[in-house]
């Protein structure tokens, strides 16, 4: 059994993800776009929403509720908005072309609203926003999907943890903020279990509803500053599941009881140059940028960090060292590479 | 002295406003927008941003950094998307302008973005999205202005405590998310010491940077979620303060130094119906207030609330009660009336 974490080159990772998907049906363009999402998020450090991931997007096609044959469709196509029906594909690759279609309109209008529907997780949307912002536009970006995190009062999942992501272009690249609407990730409460780790008050509640900082009961993240983290997250579930004519949360908390994995997305592209010329804005963006990165440090910081700034480095990083692999997530990728009859990538350094 | 708080009623309230706006040369029309915002908030509960501030309201005009006679100017004008330059008038005559026009385009066009720079505070930003909604339109409004609460990490004033609201339309009227990305307002901060109250850990720091739950020393308040809070509003000044061609942090904590009260806002409507039938949005959005409200409690909690629910509790009892005013601001507002010769209102109740 493995006890340390193994190191695999991102390309390499990239590849058994893809062999994975094509083992499952998805055509090779799709397995690269969901790829390309897991190992973003891994490159970031994001862990929770890289490979880990994998085997439940497997199951979810084993399940029925991922179709890795579908091809979203629009349900509404307007030159400045439109809401993308997933018909249950991966999420990945109904985010790739929601993004693509709306920085596309918004370069003509200079502006669109996309929203993307029945789709399945999305990963980690830091990316979505990045690609946008790299292309010159703003981009906000929200997802709305099955109850996670207790909404403020409430003992059971209620509300998704909602993540929101806002990117702008400067001069020196896009800033990115990323962000779930609970206080901690639920990937880092399971880190927590995994390190035995007690966590602080207000992180989660247990099974039954009480407050704990005992890593093996906390089960239900609390939202971000109480009734904000969850009204957040509930304004999302308005602007992304009902405009787009697919709720969640109502089905899955009321009397049907609906548990399908499902998510929808709230897509807001804006171009720079319909306001002001970009060159402009990417200078005063740097301005902006010098005074942040220079502000004075309060105890116990050493640096002041952008939105997103942390991320670029483990992506530098990592790109040279390759993606760390938890012993857990390599044997589930090790039953998973047994189960699909695909290779295993090569390690590169680590105790396998 | 007076000891303890008086009741006036809202209309006398607000005719009072405007008889000081008056005073200081402001139009009828325009003092009446202003009244209208200020007594807004005071009915919702919100009295941080009520009449306390119109002392600071004529101290911004003596200043020069608030013209009561500015006549706001569209700096750029499309059918989807604007620039409202405020000319410095005071923040609810921009934004009532600037709202008033994004809703009527997005009838038109389905969507609309509309900034709104060089203006002052802009008051509680909930009754500009409940206006939005109110009219069957989506609203998401952020706010981003001169710095007063620390970025993650930092030890001084370095971005503002921006608020951003949401407001979506349901069958029984607004819902409306108003938030600061500040753990406390920094009205409650000033509320705490006039309370003699202890704060929480984590709500604010000192002048020296140093963290405090001493309610005398709390100078600068602490983001919401640290690096979600701070990244939030950062992201409020590049969408609202540099997309509109009006930085603010920038000239503040650069070498200029430059510490004019200023505001900036970006404002995005969406019709529902340009996505759905928004008798359908209506019924989704009832049945999943339904279920929200209906969630099984935790313990310590009575209800579930709605985002803006208590303030619409308020909103009708003080519509009723008057609006209750604490003697230190019942003492300036006496102040300002000798000033500006004119009546203070009646009072219904309380001790003078």
């Amino acid at each position: 059994m493995a006890k340390n974490r193994v190191f695999v080159r991102h390309r390499d990772l990239a590849q058994f993800i893809v062999a994975a998907f094509l083992a499952k049906g998805m055509g090779a363009e799709e397995g690269q776009v969901v790829a390309d999402a897991l190992i973003w998020a891994n490159l970031r450090g994001h862990d929770s929403h890289g490979v880990v991931r994998l085997p439940r997007y497997i199951d979810l096609i084993a399940s029925g509720e991922m179709d890795p044959t579908a091809r979203p469709d629009f349900a509404v196509d307007t030159p400045m908005r439109f809401v993308l029906d997933g018909q249950r594909c991966a999420g990945p690759v109904a985010m790739m072309r929601a993004i693509l279609t709306a920085s596309e309109r918004a370069k003509t209008g200079g502006l669109c609203v996309g929203l993307v529907r029945n789709t399945t997780h999305t990963g980690a949307i830091g990316r979505y926003a990045e690609w946008i912002a790299e292309r010159g536009f703003i981009a906000l970006i929200a997802v709305a999907g099955i109850p996670l995190m207790a909404y403020h009062g409430a003992r059971v999942r209620s509300v998704s943890t909602s993540p929101l992501a806002i990117g702008v272009p400067t001069g020196r690249g896009p800033l990115v903020l990323d962000m779930a609407t609970s206080v901690a990730a639920l990937g880092r409460l399971v880190q927590a279990r995994a390190a035995g780790e007690t966590i602080p008050g207000g992180w989660a509640i247990a099974e039954d509803g009480t407050p704990t900082t005992d890593p093996k009961a906390a089960a239900i993240p609390l939202p971000l500053g109480g009734p904000k983290g969850s009204g957040l997250s509930l304004m999302f579930e308005f602007m992304a599941g009902l405009l787009s004519g697919a709720p969640v949360l109502a089905p899955a908390l009321g009397p049907q009881r609906r548990t399908r994995h499902t998510q929808n997305a709230f897509i807001l592209a804006l171009d720079v140059a319909g306001f002001r010329p970009p060159a402009e804005f990417a200078a005063d963006a740097d301005a902006l940028i010098d005074v942040i990165k220079g502000l004075p440090l309060r105890d116990g910081f050493e640096e002041i960090l952008l939105p997103g700034e942390r991320g670029g480095l483990s992506q530098a990083a990592r790109s040279d060292t390759g993606i760390p692999i938890a012993p857990s997530t390599w044997e589930a990728l090790g039953r998973l590479a047994r189960a699909l009859e695909i290779a295993l990538p090569p390690v590169i350094a680590g105790t396998k």
